[in-house]
């Protein structure tokens, strides 16, 4: 069996997420099972969700566990197979975590999924035909619920739940406006993801002015608004909203090191009668198959091409997670390795 | 025709509301055109929402006009009639205002309604079988929807929503919490109203000591929760909000002079997927007829005895107002014109 580098969680950080929580391990990958196969993965998924698990806090999901292998999607190809359904070659999707190789038995359900190659890039199913992509369609079809006209707007729009989100929200005829940090990041959204107009929240320096310039671009308001960030951007976006306004909270990737991010005008949710809903998709499994099939077509129709950002080798995973928390990725933190 | 003593507005205030923002003027009552009748007013309702519509400020329903009679709830009698279908001597309830009579046009819809007064006293649809009541229905039923067993809390316990609250969701077998300002309200609410348990917010200072005092009184956690106040008292209830609580808010009283009234941990509602959206319930008249029923039966089975602090004539209104928007009244706050 080949060798396995391993990256595991070797300490909680402290307030902000550093290089020295992490650790490279080099393991070897066990003989296999019955219904096992053995994955050679060919990217990992780096996602701000990951963050919130380094922490040992109260949160939706566990923490991850100190001395193991972070948790994280992957895609890769069956490279030793003891399961007949999941031969040698077979392209997989699973939650392989930031390992070169995982055994995994495929006869539990939801532990691994063969993907189609032939119209969708192998990769595209760590982002807009998968998690976020699924994710951008919960929020925006199960929560905004939009009708054609309608305003909405995203946060980290150049992101792979942003891309999908606009790709998504151009198709139900809404007017769709993002908010992203860099002027390249907004134009990269108007001129290639079809957002009708993208903000860069960077040229402002609190919430008012943030806020005028929501105003500018949505200029019959907001019915519906996908949260991935909080803090400033949350509060500009609030008083924009319309009465009856749905907000989606899929993020608030600034709260993650403990830092207050107070949602400073609360009484906007009375005074607008809005609907703000969290949520997590991976506790919605029924919608995935609608939403797979769209994503796929609208990526295979080159409706839908989201931007990576991508790292290369295990080793330098942590390091792009890291960035990633601080926006510096453009478009899907992968990592590649192979 | 009888001479009208009226409360206009006079001027806004500027931050807190003050009684100079107020004046008595004396009209006359105009003759009545086919279709009109006379009411003499037997009570005026004050509520919380008055104080928002004293602020020239965007918000769900237009500023109260000043010069202008303050709007509000009234039941009374018929005492002049051109209406063949509301003959002097018939009981109504409508939206009158601060004046001892009003004239209404009778035919415009859901201008008056007649009500009966055999099961039921005049008062009680101002409160429990009125508006307040709805509200609490709306929330409860439609919004928490909560089921048996589920805990539920509500604050501003011993007002009119507060108790019409605790009647329909013990209706409902859920686990009902109050949060009330005194020993007095608290001790009322359980003995009383049927709370299973009732926590004076006065005895504590912040919100984490008040979080605490809640998650004591609510062993299994926070299933759904109705926002009659805002700020500390939110903020220490978000934190014992259990995984897809439902959070209905209906008032930010506190926040009503401009103060800012922070959410502190707005990253709760993705921790604990929760639901929060907010309502003013004459945008939703179609649960009404579903809900007076429930209510009017609750009241005449003696299930739902809500309190009414009860100010004598219309001059003591603006005072009585004052008083309620700092928690004064206990139980429904009325103005007894006759």
């Amino acid at each position: 069996m080949p060798e396995n580098r391993q990256i595991h969680l070797d300490n909680r950080p402290a307030g902000e997420a550093q290089a020295s929580n992490f650790v490279l391990v080099t393991a070897q990958t066990p003989a296999l099972q019955d219904g096992e196969v053995l994955v050679r993965h060919h990217f990992l998924s780096l996602d701000p969700y990951m963050r919130g698990r380094m922490n040992d806090a109260k949160s939706y999901a566990q923490p991850q566990a100190l001395g193991q292998t972070m948790g994280g999607g992957t895609v890769g190809e069956v490279v030793e197979s003891r399961n007949p359904r999941y031969p040698v070659g077979t392209k997989v999707v699973g939650m392989g975590g930031w390992q070169e190789y995982s055994v995994v038995n495929a006869d539990v359900p939801g532990a691994l999924r063969a993907v189609d190659t032939r119209h969708v890039p192998l990769s595209a199913y760590l982002g807009a035909v998968g998690m976020p992509g699924v994710t951008a369609y919960y929020g925006l079809v199960h929560i905004i619920a939009p009708k054609a006209g309608d305003t909405v707007v995203v946060s980290a729009a150049t992101g792979a739940v942003g891309s999908a989100f606009a790709a998504l929200s151009k198709a139900r005829g809404c007017h769709t406006v993002g908010i992203a940090g860099g002027a390249e990041k907004c134009k990269y959204a108007v001129d290639e993801l079809g957002f009708d107009a993208c903000i860069d929240y960077k040229e402002y320096s609190d919430a008012a002015s943030l806020s005028a310039a929501i105003a500018a671009a949505c200029p019959n308001g907001i019915d519906g608004y996908f949260e991935n960030v909080g803090g400033m951007v949350l509060n500009a976006v609030l008083p924009r909203m319309n009465a009856f306004g749905r907000i989606a909270v899929c993020g608030m990737i600034a709260g993650y090191n403990g830092a207050p991010l107070p949602l400073t005008q609360p009484a906007l949710i009375l005074m607008q009668r809005l609907k703000i809903e969290g949520f997590i998709v991976s506790e919605h499994m029924e919608v995935w198959p609608a939403a797979l099939a769209e994503l796929g077509a609208l990526v295979a129709d080159g409706k839908l091409r989201a931007r990576e950002s991508i790292a290369q080798s295990l080793e330098n995973a942590p390091e792009a997670f890291l960035g990633l928390l601080k926006g510096k990725n453009f478009g899907k933190q992968l990592v590649k390795l192979v």
